[in-house]
This record gives structure tokens, sequence and C-alpha cells, in this order.
């Protein structure tokens, strides 16, 4: 019997070459919400200004987004099938970890803003939001450094945490994904609102800004839907024929 | 070899408590956002005034999440994976329509508040991904009215629509939470501007509009979790021997 069903031919895209296309959509995401802040919103600061808020949008997209993606995909590279499993692990927890200090250098970055300019903190739903991802984000990363690199984390634990980690892992790149929709279309209504610059005149701003929020949706559709395809799935290390099927598959 | 990995023990939740508790959050985040719009924002009308647009979250609330999540786990239910799936499929289709109705209705209510006040339509990111979100769930009810329910559709067809029809299934409801999410975000930061009311103060109605939010985030979480669970997913029907491997491993 069949495990990972076979796709029709013409929907059989190999990993690398999407992954690819992923990587690229990723800059161009990092490379906008850095535009938007540079070109419009003034640049940016650490005095506790609005180009001190600035760093907020550019280290969420990057961190929780982009970076969290490419930590996400590691056990979709084929490479990481075969051979030691540890190096591979360190990666995913470096990278991880990469994105959660970016995440948690955002998060400072707004409390900065906000404290500096006297504006009360977590009072909306994009901050409820947000704060609920980046909660979540490190239990995430602690659980999975306790069970899966402390080398005396019991194996019935590792089997047990790992179905948990993984749906998780999507979960919270949706949420980060759906935090970043609100946060762009709140800061546009805060920034634009006089004359001929009002969001509802759709200036060349809010263009850029809502082209930019449409293509971080789709690029985390993409990875939640890279993650959740079974064939670029990495085969079981209990089943050790899965690997032939995969083959067999074209997988 | 296994195909569908069984989860530890603690994990095993059976389909229908779970579905309960879904339709019971699901009822829940209905209550509440009518809730809001009747004891906060003014209750509902046909007058083209902002109590025409409060029916636009309750509307969509309803139909493109709850509604359209009831739908979407259809076949999630163990009943519908013997004998005839015709019944199923039209009920699938029956609710995925009632869903739709509504949405279009949503969106006809803020469409209609807008024009009256002479608001542009269409500016805000929340628009635009709201918009893409119903214009997908049209896609997706068409493809998928042609490909299933009409009786001369072909098995090939058939077969190569089918894991589309399911990504775009659960990507339409992720959309749709998301758009939520910045739709009371940016409803509260309108609405609530002045004096002690003022969303930054978190007044009642905002601790209770955001908490509406973070429920149907999680019901949205939750109906995606369900769809992707393995154990829960019909057998299917081109290998024989599946329901019964199902059975053994408790699923």
């Amino acid at each position: 019997r069949r495990c990972h069903h076979r796709s029709p031919a013409m929907l059989d895209v190999p990993f690398l070459p999407f992954s690819a296309f992923l990587g690229a959509l990723g800059l161009l995401c990092v490379a906008m919400v850095g535009t938007w802040c540079q070109h419009w919103r003034g640049g940016f600061s650490l005095d506790g200004s609005s180009r001190t808020f600035n760093w907020h949008p550019v280290l969420m997209v990057t961190g929780l987004v982009v970076l969290y993606g490419a930590a996400a995909l590691v056990y979709r590279i084929p490479h990481t099938w075969s051979g030691p499993k540890l190096p591979w692990k360190v990666l995913h927890g470096s990278l991880a970890l990469g994105a959660f200090v970016l995440t948690v250098l955002g998060l400072a970055a707004v409390f900065c803003f906000h404290n500096s300019q006297g504006t009360p903190n977590m009072y909306s739903l994009h901050s409820w939001m947000g704060l609920a991802t980046v909660l979540l984000f490190s239990c995430q990363w602690a659980a999975g450094f306790g069970a899966f690199l402390l080398p005396w984390a019991p194996t019935w634990l590792r089997a047990l945490y790992k179905p948990i980690h993984v749906f998780f892992g999507s979960t919270i790149l949706m949420l980060s994904v759906a935090s970043c929709m609100s946060g762009i279309n709140e800061k546009l209504f805060f920034s634009l609102k006089n004359g001929t610059m009002a969001y509802k005149l759709l200036p060349a701003e809010a263009v850029f800004a809502n082209t930019l929020g449409l293509l971080i949706l789709i690029f985390g559709v993409l990875v939640v839907a890279a993650l959740a395809r079974p064939s670029w799935k990495r085969p079981d290390s209990d089943s050790p024929d899965s690997r032939q099927v995969q083959d067999a598959l074209g997988g």
C-alpha cells in the first residue's frame, strides 16, 4: 500500500527550486518593509521617536516571518534525510534562535517607542495576538531545545512531543503572518491621515505597504503548504523502507 | 508499514467530542460578535448608517469563519466514510454555499455603508486581504461544484483537483481568520477614539472585542488542525484496506 499519495505529474514541484523561490520572496518582503520604513516613514534611529518604532516592522518581518520560515523548512531539504541528524538539529535550532532574538528586539522597539511617547502598551488586538505569538514561540523554542537537543531527553518524550512541536511550528507562523496583517493595516491608518495622503485615497505608500502585506501572506501560506506536503517530509526513522518508497515516487 | 502514525494515547481525542467543543466555540464567537454590535455599536439596520455596517462583522464571522468551518469538517465525521458519498457531498456543498451567501451579504453591508457615507471602498489592507479571501472562496466553490458534484466530471479531473481543493480549503479559512483580526482591530481604532473610551485605555468594549478576536483565532487554528490530523481523514477510496488499518489504529 502506498503511503505518500503520488501527486499528479504537473504538481510535482521539487523542493529545492520551490525553496529558492520562497527565499527570493522572503528577501523581497524584507527589502520592501525596509524600503517602506526608510523611504516613507523617516528611517531608523534609537531615540524613542517613530524612527525607533520603524525597527518593529522590519525586525518582525525579518525574524518572525522570513527567518522563522527558513528555520521551519530545514528538515524538508532532502540532504538532511541521510547521515547524522544532529548538525541539522543545531541548524534548525540556531535559525529559530536567530528569529527569536530579532523578534525580542522587535518587541523592544515598540515598547521603547510607546514608553517614550507616553502611549500605553498592549491594548490593541494586534498587540494581544502578537504577544501570544511570541510567547508561544518562546515556549516552542525552549521545549524543542529541551526535548530534541539535550542528549538525555528520553525517546518517549521526543516521540510524544514531536507532533505537538510540528503542529505549533505551522500555527505560530500563521499567527505571526496574521499579526503582520493587522500591524501593517493599523500603522497605515495611524500614519496616513491628512489631505491627499489619507489612507482611503490610496497614496503610493498605501499601495506599496498593502502589496507588502499580500506578499507576506503568500510567503506564509507557501511555507505552511510546503511543511504540510507529504512527499517533502523527512521519511520516518522508524520505517527503514520509507526512503526507497519516497525515491520510487519521485518525492 | 504503518501509514497513519499512531498518536500517543493521551493525544487520542475522538473527533465527535472535539467537534462538539468546536461547535460551542463557534456559537460563542457568533454570540459575541452579535453582542458587540448590538450592545456597544448601536445595533442593526438597513439605512446605510454604521448600524448597516454592523451586519458586516456578524455575517463574516458567522459565514466565512463558523459556517465555513462546519462545511470544511463534514468529511471528518466518521459516519461519512461508509455508504453513499453523494449526500455528504451535497451537505458539504450546501453548508459552503450558505457560508458564501452570508459572506456576500456581509460584503454588501460594508459597501452599502461606505457608499452612503461617501467613503471609498477597497483601500485598506484588510479590504484587499478580505476580498482576496472571498474571491478565492468563490473559485473554490465553483470549482468544487464542477469537479465533484456534476456527475459527468471525469475521474482524472477529480483526482487532479482534490488535493488543490483540500489545500485551499484550509488556506481560505486561515485568510478569513486573518481578515477578521485586522477588521476587529481597525474597527476598534475607528470607534474608540475619545476621552476615557479611547482604545488605548482598554474600555470594556475593547477587552470584549479583543477577546472575541482571540476566540476566532483559536477556532480557526483548531479547525485547520482537525483538517490536518491524519487519523481523522477519510480513508482513501482507492486503497480498500485503509479502512481496516484506520480501525486497527483507533482512528
